[in-house]
């Protein structure tokens, strides 16, 4: 009752084998077909319903058609029919004029800046390259592009000023148009940044929701944000995204960044003059709002902050003195070390401590600071047959002479809890010591944790610890929020992406591969320009191959 | 100028150290002084700041004294007066009666249910059971305790209905009185549950500061939630809070918890009658707020999240039927599915998917689900040669299909992203596979992402998935929420502490150890006693072996 057939390295749009599927199935007497590319997954999924017959022995770049009927006749008699009904799905395209090249379309159409590309992974590079040295920003659908071409692609992109969104970039939303996947939502002061479709969707769709508006929505395909790419594309947008006068919020998503990358973008982002909403999904939220970044947990909760902040007007902060040389940190609370740590950890580098995160953190001997440090005093090691430090501050009376007499530190970060139990009056014995290192030209700053009923009078406590010239903090996320206003920034030098293509309302874009992104975009109001493509060399491998070798020694 | 002494095995309390320190460094001629057992990090603390003399051999249980002085006759002269110090320091001791043991203690105080111990490391664990053979609950302030000690007391302590806090539990506030380390708070309705010490501290004084109230906080020690020791003290005392009457909101608050420590924890949190702050500092929140769960993203949030929920009057929840059988997640979209999966792998083991966030979620075979089971249809390895998911749902109807034929499943999610380039009509395949679902006797919750303007028209999408059966939700976190509310209760029977020694006001408790400990809980209204314990055999080593053997064979 299964009938197929096998059509060799023949290449057909994806469109088309989906629409073929669906007519062979509503044959009469037919009860289910299968038009896919014989890629093992394809295979399986076929396997997996029944649906592939023994013996089979399609290849990853074969068409394989699958039918299987009330009765052997059925079967057979809808696969006679195929090339009938995939006559009749082209016939009924429309007929207009197409260019079938990519530089044509360019040529005849100055004003599109934007190429979409999805033809297949392994065409896909080449065409996006053709792109580039057309000068056109590129939006690259297809999957299954190699890293090393991605990186090649997006390193060129950045010198020319141009954007390369992809591959596996599902949705962008460019001067009110979507493109590719991408739900419609009202124009307004909210900017993305997305390495992640679905959370550009989900988000933009959200925000829509609750009554905000989207300025530009940019995808940078998932692997932007890794190590290898080192987030090229994500720093472009976000400057762009920056300098833009139409948006006022920026919002970065995307699943978790390599730790480089993130720390990188978040140091670019808090230099941001606008607040900017970070949602790094399933990423340890460095706290909830420090500088102008607030961390949120989860698409809901980034798409809602991002409409309340658009609603605001945000205050114009200060100059601050950027953080020159080393921050040390001397605590005698483990986990307000540990939370501290974890904050600094997202945005400075190098940087080690006795209770590391990650290993790397490991600080190689607990005398001596390296780099950046934070120091929990209290931990076993340095509290065998001593006191802990809440009670004893000698240990870290001698570690801060120790860091005062460091030419290298510049800030030095110091926790102070009252309470029962703890030192009568640390200040006595801590505000000289912050003094001396205040006339040494280091900036330091406490976190005091007291109620004004604790027994040390907390008031006087700080009263006195400001006095010797220690700026004063009640918790850790505020002492945090000192340092991230004073991160320096990095250093990210790149030819800016031309804010002009993106001050327009609508755009003109080719579209090259699925034909329903070219139809959406002029069901959207922007122009779009098909190019009538298909592989070189009909798709065969072998004469690719030989092509691709002229081309190089021509 | 620098003179030493080494007093070999001796004990001496730590205050009684620090004290003489601060004696020796005031007389005159007297430059800098150090007191300390010789382990090596003290040694490497006088050696930074060039107070150990070469060849200097103390061993880590050995007294060492150094003292530098303006010249040699002055640090000698000082050396000299080191039994006249500590002899002036014991008489200034209060002289009241002490008992010699706690046992005594505990008869002549059949109140006290509290037991401190702050003896040093070695001695700890045999004080601590001796508490717990009196039927008292223990504070154990002291660290360096193994780690089978510690198990060892708290699967005992479980089994009686008692409560170890500690090892290395540096503060609790019980029936309003301090314990160790403790900020003055007012008494309230916010409860307490903490494996981080000044963690505790932070929250219960940001609580107070911003106008809220403890009622109970309850420390557990570092380790308590690591895989070893599985969360013991902190499940008894969650446990208590939620029947406490007094209690109406409870704060988690830890350093990240072993995965499965998370899991149980959130899942007992999750079943609570009362909301619930979780801060895991530097673990990745599943989410902002699900079901009674609000994640906050550090100290001082959960802080403000606690007051502004102790102010609220938490709903009654209807009964929910909890999750029987597995939950199978078939996603379009990429970020959805992980955001997803991040959410549940707190709380749902074993979990597997296609995109797994740790390596044992690695689904073995794409086209058979196991246990709970999250789906990116979307991936590159489904989308080869064919369609994405958001265009084509044939793959999916298939998965569908296949889900609703497995009879352990419960629950199917999915999601529906609406918009432009998506399928023009989702609903229509969806439905009558949903409705097939839910006549097998299936739940199935469908995330729609989409807005008013899309064209596949968003209301008219989610109706039709609705008559069909479904549970419809706007966002992941929504979906997730649902799924939360139907999380089975964690299996985790045990005697429970009784709420009796935590309703009345105050308490009274016997201090073993540190005795500025004894001092505070009698300044702040408490009443306690304090053993003048001294270490076993005078605190030598080999006669303690001999006694502990004789002990075991008596």
């Amino acid at each position: 009752m299964i009938a197929y057939e096998i059509r060799q390295g023949a290449y057909y749009d994806s469109v088309v084998l989906m629409q073929l599927q669906k007519s062979l199935a509503e044959l009469d007497g037919v009860v289910d077909a299968g038009v896919v590319m014989a890629t093992e997954a394809n295979r399986d999924v076929l396997a997996a319903s029944g649906m592939l017959p023994e013996g089979v022995t399609a290849k990853a770049d074969d068409l394989l058609i699958v039918v299987k009927g009330e009765d052997e006749a059925a079967a057979q008699a809808a696969l006679a029919q195929v090339d009938a009904l995939l006559k009749r799905k082209q016939s009924s395209t429309a007929q207009d004029f197409r260019p079938k090249s990519l530089a044509t379309a360019v040529t005849q159409h100055p004003d599109a800046k934007w190429v979409l590309i999805s033809v297949p992974g392994r065409y896909a590079a080449g065409v996006a390259e053709e792109a580039l040295d057309l000068d056109r920003h590129v939006f690259l659908y297809s999957d299954n592009v190699s890293l090393a071409n991605e990186i090649k692609l997006k390193e060129k992109a950045r010198e020319k000023g141009l954007l390369v969104m992809g591959p596996d970039c599902g949705t962008a939303v460019i001067n009110g148009i979507g493109l590719g996947f991408a739900n419609r939502v009202r124009r307004g002061n909210i900017g993305l940044v997305a390495a992640s479709g679905t959370g550009l969707q989900a988000v933009s769709a959200e925000v829509h929701n609750l009554g905000g508006g989207i300025s530009q929505a940019i995808g940078t395909g998932g692997r932007d944000v890794k190590a290898d790419v080192g987030g090229i594309t994500a720093h472009q947008a976000f400057d762009l995204l920056n300098r833009d006068p139409l948006t006022d919020v920026i919002v970065l998503i995307s699943k978790p960044p390599s730790d480089a990358v993130a720390s990188s973008l978040l140091r670019a982002a808090q230099k941001a003059d606008k607040p900017v909403v970070v949602n790094f999904i399933g990423y340890a939220p460095p706290g909830r709002r420090l500088g102008n970044l607030l961390f949120a947990s989860g698409l809901s909760d980034a798409a809602e902050h991002a409409v309340l902040l658009s609603n605001e007007v945000a205050a114009v902060l200060p100059e601050r003195r950027p953080l020159q040389g080393w921050l040390r940190g001397l605590f005698s609370g483990g986990t307000l070390a540990y939370e501290m740590l974890l904050g600094l950890q997202s945005v400075l580098t190098p940087l080690y401590s006795n209770i590391p995160i990650r290993p790397e953190q490991k600080l190689a001997d607990l005398m001596t600071s390296q780099a950046h440090t934070i120091l929990d005093l209290g931990e076993d090691e340095f509290t065998q047959g001593r006191l802990h430090p809440m009670m004893d501050n000698d240990l870290r009376l001698r570690r801060l002479h120790q860091e005062t007499a460091d030419p290298d530190v510049d800030i030095i970060l110091l926790d102070v809890v009252l309470g029962e139990g703890a030192h009568p009056d640390p200040a006595a014995e801590l505000a000289p010591a912050i003094a001396e290192a205040r006339r040494a030209g280091k900036r330091v700053a406490a976190i005091v944790v007291g109620t004004e009923d604790d027994p040390q009078n907390l008031d006087n406590q700080i009263e006195r610890l400001a006095a010797a010239g220690a700026q004063v903090f009640p918790t850790v996320n505020e002492a945090l929020d000192y340092v991230y206003n004073r991160l320096p920034a990095p250093e990210m030098a790149f030819r800016p992406v031309p804010l002009a293509d993106f001050s327009q309302d609508g755009l003109t874009a080719v579209n090259v591969g699925v034909e329903s992104f070219y139809e959406s975009i002029k069901a959207q109001g922007g122009t779009a320009v098909q190019v009538d493509w298909r592989p070189p060399a009909g798709g065969n491998e072998k004469l690719m191959a030989i092509l691709a070798k002229m081309k190089q020694s021509g």
